[in-house]
């Protein structure tokens, strides 16, 4: 079958070989993958990923080897094949997703960070079949896709020590912005300030249901927090507490990943911030401890999400409770995702690229 | 009246004005005082502490200007001698401990890093009435003293936030650390891995409860997490859970506060650990973000205290719950300051040196 392959640090369209399902696996079709941030970083810098990874302990290592060839792919919808030996629950042509990893008797794989099973970017994939959750009836095959980097967004929102009127600041609204705009409002929380300093991304968070949405080239986004009654320093939150007031904690969702983000955060952030890490920054970042004492700044890192948040995830785009109706911008077939890889570098051009391997 | 002033950069014994108690106010005779890590920092190091903090909107600059002369001394025990226009709640005397803070007409003196008021390394001090605690009866003066320095440890022990099986380890066995782990056993909370280069540290954390004392030199005080039932990586955390398993909630403190202390805990702690940072870095720190994102590292910068956690102090050391009866190394008159600040420099020589004003 064919499949878009990372080989020397290029995308190729090749063929793989063919899948046969174990018992306690489903063979499925690939009806939409998306492309995301991480894939862009890994075409690139793999080796450096997964190195970080080991030294993490991370689930990145199972024999995992980056410079071998490798199909990307974690944020798909799929349509059920067939099963292994004992069969399955769902018929074939179901419609599935699930969360990208499948057991096998060498332990789990990754899929999309794997050399021996392929991820989304191929004709099909093999799931593990008691993880399967079937898409509802009457979602389509794009905005399912999107279960995964939305259930990034809600794992990050759960882990926020949010108060009933805590504000909330989104810096960066790329993917991870908007999935964590989405999660906080699906939860009814706000009001959520947002910034970025491209337009589309803007319009983008506003439409995800940002309450305030500012480009931090012409304001910055913090300016905004006395409006909300917020006081930003400890003095005016003693003072405040002093006279009987009460506010929220704030929280800042840090969902840019680029070096000196924290640092400015740090400075720049309310006293007593709860600062929620979900951009991934690969370098070395320079931080200031003394800083972020005198204002008791908690930094909380955040990374995937639980088989509950991602379920519960599917739920909240079948049931319209977040709307990514209109995130895809772009799909192309797997000759076009090397060009598709090119063109999510200009954050103007595209929200959400979705490669369809079978049309 | 007598003190010592850091002029300079050095510490000279001088005469200082009188104090007269305004309302609201009460004159005291400083019984004991502690000498603070922070005040060794401060002597060399005050301008920049304190630019530091005007950046973080901290409490230290109230008008403060380091380089004017300033008395230290936040860590007090006093006896009541006279109180201002209205009178007070306690008859001349009383011995008694407060925050190390006094409302003025222009805001509140930082007592101890203020150029108007002075700290508890002089004669006498004014302090503001409505915050007096009465030492309760039988409670030393010298373990009085010490109610500060263990409110520190109180707060830092509140932020965290443990389960009852949760396995902590604090690094760093000073004055910091000695009061973590004390504020861990007050509340019941173990097993606490304490760890420290210093014999004497070692000696005083295993005084203070810690359950198992490690010294960094000779074993990673990280290899005891297993043997306490931790699982230390993100696999065999879900493993661990996946087969029924529970374990609480791995916490770290970090007392020491030194560059690269911090990255170190990240990439050494295990997966889901919460890293509680009391340990004050002054200089700028490098962190490896991905490290921590991957392992969903929390780090909590915490600082000072609550006026409960301060008086919940002064009970627990009233009631035995604390004891400190054995931490007190050394006690000088003021002209014995500046070689004790200089003994401080060496942790084999002392735990804590308090200074007798009026010795």
């Amino acid at each position: 079958m064919r499949a878009v392959i990372r080989r020397d640090k290029q995308l190729v369209c090749d063929e793989i070989e063919a899948l046969t399902p174990a018992a306690g696996q489903t063979l499925v079709k690939t009806l939409a993958c998306g492309i995301c941030g991480s894939d862009l970083h890994a075409l690139h810098h793999m080796e450096h990923m997964i190195e970080t990874s080991a030294r993490a302990n991370g689930g990145m290592t199972n024999g995992f080897v980056p410079s071998d060839d490798t199909v990307f792919g974690h944020e798909f919808c799929a349509e059920v094949l067939d099963h292994g030996p004992g069969g399955g629950r769902f018929k074939p042509g179901t419609r599935v997703v699930s969360i990208p990893a499948t057991l096998t008797a060498t332990g789990v794989e990754m899929l999309g960070f794997s050399n021996r099973l392929p991820g989304g970017f191929a004709e099909q994939m093999l799931l593990t079949e008691a993880m399967l959750l079937e898409v509802p009836n009457g979602l389509p095959t794009d905005q399912a896709a999107l279960t995964e980097p939305f259930a990034v967004g809600a794992h990050a929102v759960a882990k926020a020590r949010l108060d009933k009127d805590s504000v909330c600041l989104v810096l960066g609204c790329g993917p991870v912005g908007l999935s964590v705009i989405a999660g906080l409002k699906a939860l009814g929380h706000g009001p959520v300030i947002a910034a970025d300093f491209s337009p589309r991304r803007r319009a983008a968070a506003e439409m995800m249901g940002a309450d305030v949405v500012v480009d931090p080239a012409t304001e910055s986004p913090h300016k905004r927090w006395e409006g909300f009654g917020v006081p930003v320093t400890g003095a005016a939150q003693r003072m405040a507490r002093m006279m009987g007031g009460s506010f929220g904690r704030p929280v800042v969702f840090e969902c840019v990943g680029a070096p000196g983000v924290l640092q400015g955060l740090i400075e720049a952030s309310p006293a007593g911030s709860q600062i929620v890490v979900a951009g991934v920054c690969m370098e070395s970042d320079k931080i200031e401890p003394s800083i972020a004492i005198t204002k008791e700044i908690e930094l909380t890192f955040v990374f995937g999400y639980t088989p509950e948040e991602f379920g519960q995830t599917l739920h909240n785009l079948a049931e319209g409770v977040i709307d990514v109706s209109r995130l895809v911008t772009g799909k192309v077939p797997l000759d076009g995702v090397a060009q598709a890889f090119r063109d999510l570098g200009d954050p103007e051009a595209h929200v959400k690229i979705l490669v369809e391997p079978n049309s």
